[in-house]
């Protein structure tokens, strides 16, 4: 029985930042999310590697209950070559390769297919389409997306979008979608879409959730060392739907504690490249950071 | 009997923003400082103006109980001509006329002399370090700054940092101070130069408070418009203090009510140009928007 099911991508990184690079790293959307959702609950991956990917990080992941059936291989593994400057608030892309997710074609298995929580991670409008389209009567569908399928496939995006529960993005994504600089704006017209939730990531700033007029500011926290922020937003969301997928508790209440809880993992998953850091995180862990979290939000 | 001197300067702006422009309206960092504390407190400003800075800014000012004998005439005002490009982050400058700031000589007012809260707001750190010097026993200075101080005059700003009690400036100059992306590691430089606090102004993303190993988050407050953001920096120290004064408490819980004060008062300043919100803003439109920063943060 799979709590969660995560669409997105899973490959292989190369990354370099100010303060070291990596080769070949374990990395993709739905590797972060999932690995995140973990924490919390029971999730299934919907993705593609190709036959070159390392028997290593198959059973890192098998190794957190993680449900690899809706993963099949084929070919080659997608992968990134990035980097990030200095401030660290935007990654270039140096390269990337497709492989064997030029041709994905999602395949949800049975076991799938009763899942009450969907997580459409950054992937394709239309496998994201796919996927909410095969799963039976889901509580709780969230979107996240990403500037490349703004500009390149808007109207997919429209189309999906106003069919989930809660549409997350970055600030920079909302702005360009719904073209204005207000948050605040971009945030009624995605709510005018459908969803009775919007979730923008603002990175270091934190996050903001938008329902019926009103807001929730969800405070970011202040790292002395962040090594490398790949897969931040993709934690955030894993951890936010693995936090609900365990509760079942879709109140705004409890979203407000869910998006603390994925504002926790994407701290800790900025602390080190890949999945280092949470590959040794434990539970105290992330409730002593949320005890800081109630903490330095309160006056 | 003053209860907060500010020192900084009084100028006249021409500004220009994607939603309008004005000419030849009141500015200055004293000015929207003192108009933002006069809502908590008796503010009394040290700067300088020109002989055609006109009457009706000057009654302005007078009409908030703004003590205006620090204030001296001379030649003609500083004058400043900006722009705000569509993110409305930054300010760029096309013109800057020192004029009477150019000899600016603070002359300190006796009746300042006993006041217990001082906001050294931005200026030349000469003249803060001489308008330190001369309030005989204060009991919380606060000091401000920008990027061509720390660019042209770091000796000096750095000698007169050490002496305060909160550091006030924005990330990026605090970045810039301390040579590092960390703010974390920015504020620990700063509070290893002597001061109890520093306070990280972050535009839309809110404010941070660092002291002794803890710190605390102040929300941005989501604005759906923003007209102008000048003068929203002063505003929220001028409140800040303001607040603190009218208080007399310095403990870190009041400091964190002081810093939503300035949250609110500078989130009002950047809905229309000029002090043109803060002309018409109530004690209950303050404690309106105080308690919506109370449930923005709830969780």
């Amino acid at each position: 029985m799979v709590d969660l099911v995560i669409l997105g991508s899973i490959g292989l990184d190369d990354i370099e930042t100010p303060f070291g690079k990596v080769k070949n790293t374990l990395g993709g959307s739905a590797t972060y999310a999932a690995y995140a959702a973990s924490f919390f609950a029971k999730a299934g991956i919907i993705s593609v590697i190709g036959k070159d990917f390392p028997e290593e990080h198959y059973s890192l992941l098998s190794s957190k209950g993680i449900d690899m059936r809706g993963v099949y291989q084929e070919e080659k593994t997608f992968r990134w070559h990035g980097f990030y400057e200095f401030d660290m608030n935007e990654a270039k892309t140096l390269k990337t390769e497709l492989n064997s997710l030029a041709n994905f074609q999602p395949i949800v298995p049975a076991e799938y297919k009763s899942a009450r929580f969907v997580f459409l991670a950054n992937t394709h409008p239309s496998h994201q389409l796919k996927v909410f389209s095969s799963i039976r009567k889901p509580e709780l569908v969230m979107l996240d997306t990403m500037n490349l399928w703004i500009t390149s496939e808007k109207l997919a995006l429209l189309e999906i979008l106003k069919k989930v529960d809660i549409i997350v993005m970055n600030d920079g994504e909302a702005r360009m979608l719904f073209q204005t600089v207000s948050l605040v704006k971009a945030a009624n017209e995605a709510l005018s879409l459908g969803p009775k939730y919007i979730v923008i990531k603002k990175g270091e700033h934190g996050a903001l959730l938008f329902t019926d007029n009103k807001h929730f500011n969800a405070p970011g926290y202040p790292l002395e060392i962040i090594k490398d922020p790949t897969g931040c937003g993709d934690c955030f969301g894993g951890a936010l739907m693995g936090y609900l997928a365990k509760t079942r508790d879709i109140s705004e209440k409890n979203i407000r504690k869910a998006i603390i809880y994925g504002s926790i993992i994407a701290s800790y998953n900025a602390e080190d490249f890949s999945l280092n850091r949470l590959k040794n995180l434990t539970i105290d862990d992330i409730e002593k950071r949320y005890k800081e979290f109630s903490e330095i939000r309160e006056f």
